[in-house]
């Protein structure tokens, strides 16, 4: 029963995000499973050009909903072209975000109606969710601390005050509550080898 | 009462929209009115990155829900940058194609269905609509001779069929007939002397 399986990390940055999803992925490889590794914004050659541009600084001006069509428009095409073909062919899916970073940024840290940050999503999404979404929880202060001592820059969406990045880290954890079948949150503050460790573990239930 | 009065000129290629769009503002500027040219898709910096992601040929694997969501986040940038503070300030705004053409090209002539369409151009259009939309009305084989004649290029939504271009200017006669009192369709068969003329017409009734 492997057909079909999409996995998501998503949280905070600075939580160790790529480094889990590495692992993640050389696991279910060991499984003699096909992984198909992907991200969002992105994924595809016209989700990265959409992805430049919702990243980039400079644009201050993009209107919220031209952000949120925007990330539609980038996650319907990835769902067509890339994820639904590889889950099809019974591939599983790992994603760098996904929809749940859409809620937390545009409408818990950014104050976007939540009426229409979901219908947007729900346009782009027509019915289909990932299967698990593994939120590494970490705060910001913590994340910032890290992401600046590897000397790496923000992006526009990254690039704001730790009351935004607080109200974020809330989004992913009132998410896990809302839909506790698909939300698996692993506390970030842990060794980045106990981090990994859960995310596998949790990973193993689904294969 | 010149106050908000937006007015979009568009139809078949070929059909002599640049001319018309620049005898109009010739005209409304003559009545001492302030006009703001524009066009879709495009119309803004962050617009104009997404025309050239729409429309160009690099991108044959775009998805229709892609493809609309893209024209909705555009539009929905046009607004809030563009075509608002316009009409606030009592500009008349004049615009190269906008939500008609999305109707006509998108569900008419590609047969997307309508209320996808129509759900996503309205949560862009948040209730707008323009004043006027004159549709400049040809029949596509003497469209594209014209065009033809003048050495350009098709991009990836124009270069289609005649079949494909038949619906997309049904499409528009049929929103005309949907909503006579914000189309007025023009004959663009007639001379070009005539059909400047017979816009102008409809946008003096406007002013």
């Amino acid at each position: 029963m492997n057909n079909g399986i999409m996995i998501v990390l998503d949280g905070s940055n600075g939580a160790g995000k790529s480094t889990v999803i590495k692992a993640v992925k050389e696991y279910i490889e060991s499984r003699q499973l096909e992984v198909v590794m992907t991200r969002e914004p992105g994924g595809t050659p016209i989700g990265e050009k959409l992805r430049n541009i919702i990243l980039s600084k400079e644009h201050p001006e993009m209107d919220d909903l031209t952000e949120l069509m925007l990330f539609g428009a980038g996650r319907a095409q990835h769902l067509a072209e890339k994820i639904y073909p590889a889950l099809e062919s019974g591939k599983v899916v790992l994603s760098d975000r996904f929809d749940s970073a859409t809620i937390s940024f545009q409408h818990f840290a950014r104050g976007i109606d939540r009426e229409l940050v979901d219908k947007i999503n729900n346009l782009a999404l027509n019915g289909f969710s990932p299967t698990l979404t593994i939120i590494l929880d970490l705060d910001p202060r913590i994340g910032l601390d890290r992401v600046r001592s590897r000397g790496e820059g923000l992006d526009r969406l990254e690039d704001q005050d730790l009351l935004f990045l607080d109200r974020a880290r809330n989004g992913y954890l009132r998410q896990a509550e809302e839909f506790p079948n698909k939300f698996y949150v692993i506390d970030a503050s842990q060794s980045l080898e106990k981090v990994i460790s859960e995310a596998i573990l949790a990973v193993e239930q689904l294969l």
